[in-house]
């Protein structure tokens, strides 16, 4: 297979560290361009990126200049896959501009998330939502899930197809990294949580519903109740959420445990998780620190389930900045290749 | 009013640090014996205690001499009231020995709360259930909340009495100090939350039933569903709980602030605060660092009031070694001054 | 005596705050003015300002109405005294405005410190140096040592006059709030320590020398040697330092206990701490969390002397936006009042 | 060549748990045992040790039993090296017992680091050293340097040879995992700066000089002065070092840079980091959470280069359980076999 050649905007950010870490050595993948705001056009990629990650910037990246964020210039670069980490009121425009280019644009900011034609992906999921994609009129964008809904869709998939759900209530506790790097002071966050992220609660709600819901033709979203209550720790990277779920009828541990673990690896991925939620049994897990890695990053870790009657209790971590953000994206662009959407 | 001889068992921990804290210059007190455990005994208190707190030992009590955790040791020192922040194991034999000898006994740790004729007290919420207290058989026991149930039914008293409440949800990220000076090790939390307290959920289901149940001659439980989901995270004082509470009726915001707010605070009483209850209307409030002290750190502080139907989800705050221990016990023990049991 | 009028310049902020929180209620000062950058303007203190301390906003200030940086509109107020809190670019005008209105501006920010005829002041440690300010060239501007200069004067001011200083090696594991609440984002400080500090190595060197030097009608520097090594550590406020001192003669701990505690507290100044700094002898002491309150916030803490020939190690613990900053302030101006300059 | 058989001694603890994760697929060594305390004897690896780490537990690893540490049991399993990462005061009797049957011991613990026959390697800066192994009356113990004192010798060592010291004071930033698991309470360093660390300043005294000293049939330590302040904060892996260091003569950075950049690797042992310490040129590096694991953790790395006169400030920052434990030990391993020596 040839590699494609693919862009990524906002590269020098916290999300676009990760893309050009995953990318460097991607096998299907080639970075034919690096672009960022006005400010770091011209340099260098490691003059320009604040790189916060520890491990080096790779190599091959190093001296890549950096491109404008603008459509044209993009679709010159060969580029047939565009991976978009821009802040979201500058996505819109150019995203658009892409897709009409006749690009695939994978967004990772919620400005398209729950557009009427924009399938909102998280591929083990609702991999057949990108039917969606075929509708001319849609042009071709794919929006990946907000961070703290990746991990909690991906442990209801197999609750809702197997027992069904009634109600979903989760209470997050997240990383600091899901704000951008300088998102959460220090003053703010030290010895505190703040029990607030603009947004947050809405997006999870919504956006669990539609990536659960069904598409033919139109999407249409899933008919259980979801309420979230978010909070921001003192914790790097990996979301932690505490999920009561009130099933739809009486079940046991065991049907539950192989609910949770039914939803299926997508083979052939080079990206994806196997498998993609790992179940511990240990009476502490997961924790940010230990389980965030689980899978390279890609895979949700679930622990402590409890049930009480019909109402089942567990907890969930997942990586906001790989799962949630850059590596779903990059898993999504892997599927549109495999599938010959791209 | 003669001030009440009282004595502190387990005065060098971090609760007992409390208590000495806020006993040093108490109106209606006067601290007649401290008490540790044997490695203490015979040293000054300066000495014992490996004082964590910002504000010095205070200078009355730094060369008090430890006696041993032995009733007839400390009810020679002529004390009618006892607080006892011993560990679960050693309180349970103490306490029963003091209570047998006629002293009032105020207990922080888990041992006798679900005893059927023991009191769990949070005194603004069912300071009636006192009555207990009358019975002979009862001693002279009293229990205090566990730290995570105090702020949750100083928040649903209002609720349960005025609306009616079906079932509540809690999630809670708690301080490490409920954990004890050396519960929770550094290696373990920074960068991390652990979503795991021992016992912890089952406390809070079974005792907020307690404490929100009636009492006529027995206790009965309160007829709602509890569950909770308990996790550690960094922050040094101050339990921060997200709560999902299904009502029993329809109602406005309006009306759900009203009945959280009608927990009425106890006048005349020195360490009760008033309004026990604060509610505020920032959108990212109640924070641990900033909100923990508030009413000197015995009101609950809760934040975030939003209604779906009739699910409220709302915020709260509490400190959790004043009002969620030593500050909770002497006030317990200032109404037992006030309605003459003591 | 009549209260002098005083305004706070950049009040908002987080220096600003602590100038709010200190004058609130204080004997001498009448705060009649509180002004901020041009969005705060208009808006009362508490709209304004995100109040980001543990204890309310003082009643009296929430308000208050914000002026404009603009030296007519406060000295039109009647303020005699003047303290800046605003940051260094915007203070050098305003300053030197008020200045030449004959007002008294005492000012935190560095633009002014290293100007020949303008005191730099720790109050205990060099009030004398108040003389220049008789110098009409010099107009009426006092400087605030920088945060993590203050205590290292304290504590070197001692042992330079009694014993003899050759060279001072300081390294510096500072708070985070001395770089203002958004400076550190929690990105860069969770799980880590900055070995940076953008000119605060060059500040500490050159203000200890001058503060450390005499004033004969012009300054003239302290003739020894000071080179810092400044770290940013996950610490909210309060800045350890790690110092290295070579004496100048064979001396013994007993002598350099008693020149260290030499320096004499200021009688009668509202905010002088007194002792101005407190030795102790705990193995493990000053730590931030425990030291950093000592004296209100205003005393520096001195633990661990260690002499090995005529080197002496200490550490030493400094609230850094309190004593070194609008608490120091404050103490100038107390001083001045003191001393007929204000 | 055949691989050597090789038992670890305390291999669940935390720097256990590293020698387990490096030795796992070591090409030169087999793990034959793995020993532990009475209460971990004879359960399987995985039961035993409560794993801290953010990888897995290496497979192979798992269902090993676990030994006592008793010297005849681990010489039956035929290991002709033992990794001891026991507890002071257990590893003296056996590391001697194991030593007299012949067994190369590699100890990691402070009780034979200044025995005067027993040499204590930091492999690239002293591997000359090892000639003191093959005094008979030495036995086959070699010791590691403490973990606060690999990263200093390592930059200090070129500096010496090339250069010349005279003096060096030294500040430590050190890591919460150097004290083990449980030994730095959360509550002791959230927020929190503890600048004491016991015996830490006397133990990077003395062993620096024995590593920059001579061996000529004994053991001579070098000639110039080493001072260290420690301090414990927040971090959880990495010790940050701020350096002063007074220079034998003149010179310039470009002099220094090359000294400090002349310190060899050691080809062809496979844990040997090439270069074993990295300059690194940015204004604020290194920094614990981004250069601890540079060369795979085994590496020192080293920035802020500055010279005044003949004093020379820097900053490194050095893996205290990687380099300064388990993988200082094994490339000790590796260079005793190198050498025909194990």
């Amino acid at each position: 297979m040839q590699k494609r050649k693919v862009a990524v905007l906002g590269a020098t950010g916290m999300v676009g560290q990760i893309y050009v870490s995953m990318l460097a050595e991607h096998p299907w993948f080639d970075v034919v361009a690096l672009a960022a705001s006005e400010r770091s056009v011209g340099k260098t990629y490691a003059e320009a990126a604040k790189w916060y990650r520890d491990t080096p910037i790779p190599e091959r990246m190093r001296d890549v200049r950096l491109l404008p964020l603008d459509a044209d210039v993009i679709a010159q670069t060969g580029a047939s896959i565009v991976f978009s980490a821009v802040p979201s009121e500058a996505a819109f425009e150019i995203e658009k501009a892409l897709s009409a280019r006749g690009l695939r644009v994978v967004a990772d900011t919620a400005v398209h998330r729950m557009e009427p034609q924009i399938p909102l992906i998280v591929p083990e999921v609702n991999h057949h939502h990108l039917e969606a994609i075929r509708n001319p009129d849609a042009g071709f964008i794919v929006s990946c899930a907000n961070c703290s809904t990746v991990g909690l869709v991906m442990t209801l998939a197999g609750l809702q197809r197997r027992i069904g759900l009634e109600k979903v209530y989760v209470s997050t506790m997240q990383a600091v990294s899901g704000a951008g790097y300088s998102g959460v002071p220090s003053m703010a966050i030290l010895d505190n949580v703040i029990p607030f992220i603009r947004n947050e609660e809405e997006k999870i709600a919504r956006e669990t519903l539609k990536i659960l819901g069904s598409y033919q033709g139109e999407f249409k979203q899933a008919d259980f109740t979801v309420l979230a209550s978010c909070a921001r720790v003192g914790v790097l990277d990996g979301h932690s959420e505490a999920v009561f779920a009130e099933l739809s009828r009486d079940t046991d541990l065991e049907e539950v445990r192989a609910a949770i673990a039914s939803l299926e690896p997508l083979p052939g991925l080079p990206s994806a998780p196997n498998p993609p939620v790992v179940l511990r049994d240990e009476p502490d897990r997961p924790q940010p620190r230990l389980d965030r890695m689980t899978g390279r990053g890609m895979a949700t870790t679930v622990g402590r389930l409890r049930l009480d009657g019909r109402t089942l209790r567990y907890n969930l971590l997942s990586h906001n900045t790989i799962r949630g953000a850059a590596g779903n994206a990059i898993l999504i662009a892997e599927l549109l290749v495999s599938k010959g959407l791209a």
